[in-house]
This record gives C-alpha cells, structure tokens and sequence, in this order.
C-alpha cells in the first residue's frame, strides 16, 4: 500500500474525524455520522485516514485532537456542542490549543434573534451553545443557528445528524482539497481465494494503485468485489484494463 | 464525569475497538460492527472506551494496537483477516508482539476438511487465512471455519457482520468481564435548554453516575433523552428518583 506515500504528496489532502460522545461507546446511540462524512470527503477531494470515537471526558478529548491536528490535513469532529453539562468539547478544544473560550457576539446575536422570535426563553445553557475559543471562524448552522467552528485546522460540528450535515457543506467551503481518490470496482462472481493469488501479483505490479478485495453473498453464492483505487485517472485505467484480461482470460469475466 | 476513575476500579473491565479497514474510510462500506459490539459489551458487563477506523498499513495497525492494548483490559478487532494481499491484520499484530507467524496446524485441519466436503480447491491464498501468530488461541468461526485469534489481550475478529458476531460470541465465553453498566433513561417532552441548568446541578451532586442529555425531536417537537450510568444499582436508583422528582416539580413528567 502506498497511501502514506501519497499523504504525503503533492496535491494531497488528509483528514482525520473524532466522533466524541458516550452515547456512541455504550451502543445506546449508533453513529450516522462516519459514513456520510467518509463519503463526502472522498467526493471533495480529502482522504480521510483515521477516525477515532472518545468519551465525553476533557482529557481524552484534549489528546487526540493534539495527536491527530499535528498529523493530518484537517481534523473534524462531531458531538458534544449542545447546552447540557455533558457538551465539553468546545472548551475542551479551546484546552487543547491553550485559548481562551467565552460567549462570542458573532455566534450570540443571531442566537438571540432566533430564540426571541420563536418565544424561546434564553437560559444560561444555552448562552453556553454561544461560547466559541478566541481565534475561531464560525461554521454556519441553518438548521437550528447555534454555530460549530473552525480552529486552526480543527472543523468542529454538531453530533445530529442534519445539522452535522449543513455544518460540513459550510466547513467545506473554506477548506483547501486535494486530488480526487478515484476508485474502480469490478464484481466477480467468484469467491475471494480463486482470485487472490492473481490479484496479489497485480498489486506487487501496480504498487501506487491500492487494491482491496470485499468478499459478498449473492443468492446464497459468494462473490468478490475488485476495487482499485488511484489518484491518477491514467494509472487507475492501465491497472484496470490488465485486471479485465487477467479475468478475461481465466473466463471468469 | 467520573468514567476514568471508574475504569481504574476494582471489577472494571475496559476495551477498545480497532475498525481495520481502507473501504471504511473511504466511505465504500458502511460499518456495520461499531454499534453491536458495543451493545455486546456493555450487554456483559465490559466497558468500550476508544473506537479506532485505521487503514490497511501494517504501520498503522502496529502503532494503533501497541497504544491501545497497553491502555485497555482487552482490545477486539474487525477486519483484515480474509485470503487476499490486502489482509494483513494477522502479520501486523505478529509484528505488534514481536512474535512470529506461520500456518497453525490446529486452524489448517478443520479447513482443510471443510474445503474438502465443498469441493473447494486448496489455493495458497486460501492458506493464509491459517497463518496463526505463535502463542495465539484460535477464535472459533462457527459459519465459514477459518478462525479469529486471541493473542495476550487483542481479539482478532473478521470484518464481514455475521462471521463477527459468531466469533465475538465464541471469545466472549473466555473473557473476565466486570461490572455491568446499568443506565435508566427519560424521554422528556422538552427542548434541551430548559433541563440543562437543574440537570447539571442533578450531576454535581452525583459525579459518580455520569448523566447524559439526547436531543431528537418527534412529532416537529423537541424532546431530550436523559441518560444516567452507573455500575452501582442503588447509585443509579436514587439519581433517578431525584431526576424524577426535580422535573415532577417543574410539571413536566
């Protein structure tokens, strides 16, 4: 596998996502948020490398958002900016980078337009949903107003899901991307161990263009899904033309 | 919160899960394991603390279950055990444990015979699914045979749900497990903001049942869940009983 190669590269951008929240550890809540996420990058251009599900405690927090902002592109997180005690993330990424967090006008006013008009009482809680890190850009929430936010090279979003989403289009905007991972799939009604051993000297051949096998049933009969993956649309074709006469010529195409 | 202390207590057993996988992060498969392995183990008693997603780079494997398996009681992982170049979970957590690696007559002899009974024809890529690291202990794989493995504290499990879930079974039957994690939980027909200052205050006077708050929303009305946690029947039933009786007061249950 050559990805760390191209992380590294030119053009590349990477990404890791914590998604912070108990609810995801103790099975109570199942998380809908990494897939759509994983997806969304791909089509934008960003590799996402690593995602990483913490608890709601400051500590952990504090750690892997320092682990993963020094090594990826970007870092996005989900969960843990709503107005209950249980919400630390953003005080907990304010930690991490050594700011200061207080109620921010940017991010209160439209709040307080929003609650005024639909009768809803403004309490200290949710004042805290206005509480952003000094030096942060905020990232628009059109569903429900309260704001996540940029800092540095951290996204951070809300953890429900239609307001997560918003969030990311917004977020998106200002992001720098990188080359398209472009991918190519091939279902091959075969079982995984028929192919492997061809598949594998394709590799070796093809070492910048990542391989991976995805074995399935069908009609009770096992399949093999062939994904090529490349950044390169030349590379990606040249591997994919010799993978179809390899299979051609074995009559499995 | 008080979940690090908890972790450290007698009776507690934690985890961390490790999702190996390049087509889980690129979005191409859906997990589908996070959700009913946590269910599964706070269901007997053990504690999920960290979710990992890494790639299929033997570098990060080993780096990712070295920091784990030092942290938590056991560590389980999905995927990357199957017949083709691209399964290299087996190896990377060799190299993890500086042990070797190499066909496991007590994995080989049972698929061997079942291949036999199928027709299946006995390929090099096949066999590697057999490779074993020294010192292991096979995880039985009750629907297509070729095993997990448990080395010191690491689970290694395939990716695919079904074969999962009748090895996660199969490794449970040997695990210690500790005290479970009761919860009790109240929908409240209210928006979030409004239970989040009384509810803070409910936490303080209990920081050892960690209490979270879920917003959804039903019927176009806000609503919040209220989780409370603990390993302690008698902490868990006198923190509802307050939580009932505070939001009894206020008219809302």
């Amino acid at each position: 596998m050559s990805n760390d190669a191209q992380a590294s590269g030119e053009g590349i951008v990477t990404a890791a996502l914590m998604v912070i929240g108990d609810e995801i550890l103790s099975g109570r809540t199942k998380d809908k948020n990494i897939g759509y996420i994983a997806d969304h990058l791909t089509a934008i251009g960003i590799q996402l490398k690593e995602v990483r599900v913490v608890p709601d405690e400051e500590a952990e927090i504090v750690a892997a958002v320092n682990a993963l902002r020094a090594r990826y592109t970007y870092v996005f997180t989900t969960g843990g900016i709503g107005p209950t005690h249980d919400d630390i993330t953003a005080d907990s990424i304010a930690r991490a980078f050594g700011v200061g967090i207080d109620v921010d006008e940017r991010a209160l006013k439209p709040m307080l337009a929003y609650f005024e008009k639909r009768g809803v009482e403004v309490t200290p809680a949710r004042l805290r949903m206005a509480r952003i890190p000094f030096g942060a850009e905020l990232v628009e929430n059109s569903v429900s107003i309260a704001p996540g936010f940029m800092l540095g090279n951290v996204i951070v979003m809300a953890g429900i899901p239609s307001i997560m989403q918003v969030m990311l289009d917004a977020a998106s905007r200002r992001l720098k991307t990188g080359k398209k991972m472009l991918s190519a799939a091939l279902d091959l009604h075969r079982p995984e161990g028929e192919i492997a051993g061809p598949f594998a000297e394709l590799q070796q051949r093809y070492p910048d263009v990542p391989m991976g096998s995805y074995p399935f049933q069908r009609d009770g009969k096992p399949g093999t899904q062939l994904v090529l993956r490349s950044t390169d649309p030349e590379r990606l074709a040249a591997a994919e033309a010799e993978l179809k006469s390899l299979l051609t010529a074995r009559g499995w195409l």
